[in-house]
């Protein structure tokens, strides 16, 4: 079994926009067993989407389809499958039902032109959109193509990806005969080539339908540990032997093995030590403070977070010094260690993290260049006392870029004093 | 003239990588006026990638290859090439000149495996690498293939833009006869189907050659209006005419035509009117600092953020009275209003923005369900008063979509007050 994945939208061939489905749907498949043999962006366009769809199940035996089942007139799906397949459009009493639910739930009445999104093709399958208004479906190809599928579904990544969980992997994993295990395991703090001198034995031994693949992106590089094979034990073996090894050399770097964020990580950590956090932030912007109340719950040990840009700020928000300011300058590991004790202090946190540096593109000096991030951490002694430390780090990016590593580099301390200091 | 675009690698069939190569081709041969009609992605083997090429060739005039074309075993590129087209490798005296001084300035000789590296097709064009090591080509494919070009490229994002600036745009630039203009037009605080209601009659009277597309993401949805046609003043009228037509029904939604972000254009704003801004968050944990905080030159306007997730660092850090959240509730219009008040106050600020609200997914109530969020906005009145208001939204999303929605919402209200009371 094979399958191939179609993306539709003319932004994505005026270079607009990424595409962020496709990677989302092979990584799906992959999970269950089925390979993609062919990824393909296509325009707007009834006949051009047509031909794609001809070509892409005469060769594979499912058809993953994005876009084009909107409200707007740019959105030409299902018209296309409905011609290529020679089928008419039946209403799902089901969808309907949902639309009607989505918009009453709103305090409005179904607009007569969103009818159409509750309309699948004769003799497919409904697939529910949980968060959107679009029916997505299952569609059997018949023997003209030799009884492929094609799925259809919004382009929308929160409405696909929803679809993808609950209801097409479910339908496809029944059929597939080969087990597939994918391991992330996430570090921070190194580079890809130290990490693969470290683990350089590893891969050198990699059983026989196990592969390791480096995903370096902005702040860290995630492994992923892929074993491929016949039964759930062999597999789950194979893929567990060679985690551990890539544990046993490299583990000091690893914060996750699963998907888990870092943020993820350090709030777990918080909430099992019952310590709560509060962070001081310049260059960062927010940024760390985001990423801690992205993860759910974060509200029992979040307490406060400050964003002090401007020096004014740091002295009366954070009670840093003016003369540590004068004598240091604001980006100094003496401004950050009296940002983070200030910022303790402050809140009442358990521990607290600052940034201050320097973003980019202009600012930089000759001994603090662009790039350039001291790093704060506080925490409470158990009798009562202030511990604090800072530490200096330097990144090489573009603002946006560095504002992410550095927001990286800020969770990495704690996860490293939550490590030290836990039990 | 028109272009496909060919990523080759097997980590994006596996949905281990997002594709960046494919939009920048496409962005840059939109400037030129040259149309891409399809993208695919295949695997890293030969006989796949001859017939991808194969069938490329047969459509499109230029055909544009990244990846497969490293030192490295499963880079397969340029013998399938060989193959389709019938021709074999010869050296470029140029492209082993440049890979022998790469080596030599990292004070190393050049390694045997790596001399395939300036080998290129029979007959084509070297582009040279400015970057890496691996030679680009354009290959005049003949009659066969209606005497379109195939263009071969690294997958290294580094190296293949550098070759598309220097080579490969100037090549095809000089022979290309159409224009093409895309105009993106941004808007927030209305959905798809409502903007398309609104400018229903600009649709129905497109020009020839003028098509509009709608983009919804996560806080909003954006326009483009494309053009294409014979002369740039053609196109550049055609397309204005659409812009403008857009902008007299939707305008009061459209916060820009281009490629600004909402941040930018109210960093832009503060930046003219010399006004500057503070924040007070609770719900979006720290993201609304963080978007103002992304636009180089921010620290000009942006004074300080406040992250008061528990009520007491509402209480002590802006002073909003135990009264009104005892009242009120932390979710409502009197304590965003006075987080607004109190940020405006505490920082010195010339307008202040608060938001409180529930990301979810849990802390809703049938009163405030998941997804509420309250704004504040505050300013300073030219008398010394202080001038202040607030809204509640409904949000439907996840936890990470609804702190994006609530920060564009935010961004928006500043937008909208920014407005009412600039010159």
């Amino acid at each position: 079994m094979v399958a191939e994945i179609v993306s539709i939208g003319d932004e994505l061939l005026k270079g607009g926009k990424v595409n962020t489905n496709a990677p989302f749907i092979a990584s799906a498949l992959g999970e269950i067993g089925i390979p993609v043999s062919r990824i393909v962006a296509c325009a707007d366009d009834e006949d051009a989407i047509g031909e794609v769809f001809s070509e892409s199940l005469s060769r594979a035996d499912i058809v993953l389809v994005t876009g084009g089942l909107g409200p707007t007139r740019d959105d030409r799906t299902k018209k296309a499958a409905m011609r290529l397949l020679r089928r008419g459009l039946e209403e799902s009493a089901e969808a309907y039902g949902k639309l009607s639910a989505w918009f009453s739930g709103r305090g409005r009445s179904l607009p007569e032109n969103m009818r159409d999104q509750a309309m699948i093709l004769e003799g497919s399958r409904l697939v529910p959109n949980s968060v959107g208004t679009a029916a997505g479906m299952i569609v059997p190809c018949g023997e003209r193509f030799h009884n492929s599928h094609l799925v259809l579904m919004p382009g929308v990544p929160a409405e696909m990806q929803a679809m993808m969980r609950n209801t097409v992997i479910p339908f496809f994993a029944s059929g597939s005969t080969t087990v597939i295990r994918h391991t992330p395991v996430k570090t921070v703090g190194i580079g890809e080539t130290m990490l693969a001198d470290l683990i350089e034995a590893v891969e050198d031994a990699l059983p026989e339908g196990t592969t390791l693949a480096y995903l370096p992106h902005t702040a860290g590089v995630d492994l992923v540990v892929s074993t491929i094979g016949p039964t759930r034990e062999i597999v789950e073996e194979d893929n567990r032997r060679v985690v551990e090894a890539v544990l046993s050399r490299a583990g000091r770097f690893v914060y996750a093995t699963g998907e888990a964020t870092l943020e993820e990580t350090v709030g777990r950590m918080l909430a099992e030590s019952r310590r709560s956090i509060a962070v001081a932030e310049s260059c960062t912007g927010g940024l760390v403070a985001s990423r801690l109340t992205d993860v759910p719950g974060s509200s029992v040990y979040f307490i406060q977070g400050v964003v002090s840009y401007a020096n004014q700020s740091k002295e009366r928000l954070l009670g840093v010094s003016p003369e540590t300011i004068e004598r240091h300058g604001a980006v100094s590991e003496a401004v950050a260690e009296e940002m983070a004790r200030g910022c303790l202090v402050e809140s009442g946190a358990d521990v607290a993290v600052s940034t201050t540096g320097i973003a980019g593109p202009s600012g930089g000096t000759p001994e603090k260049p662009v790039g350039t991030i001291c790093i704060g951490i506080a925490g409470k002694l158990p009798d009562g006392g202030i511990d604090s430390r800072a530490a200096t780090f330097r990144m090489y990016g573009t603002r946006q870029q560095n504002k992410q590593r550095f927001s990286e580099a800020a969770l990495r301390e704690v996860w490293k004093y939550l490590q030290e200091t836990g039990e």
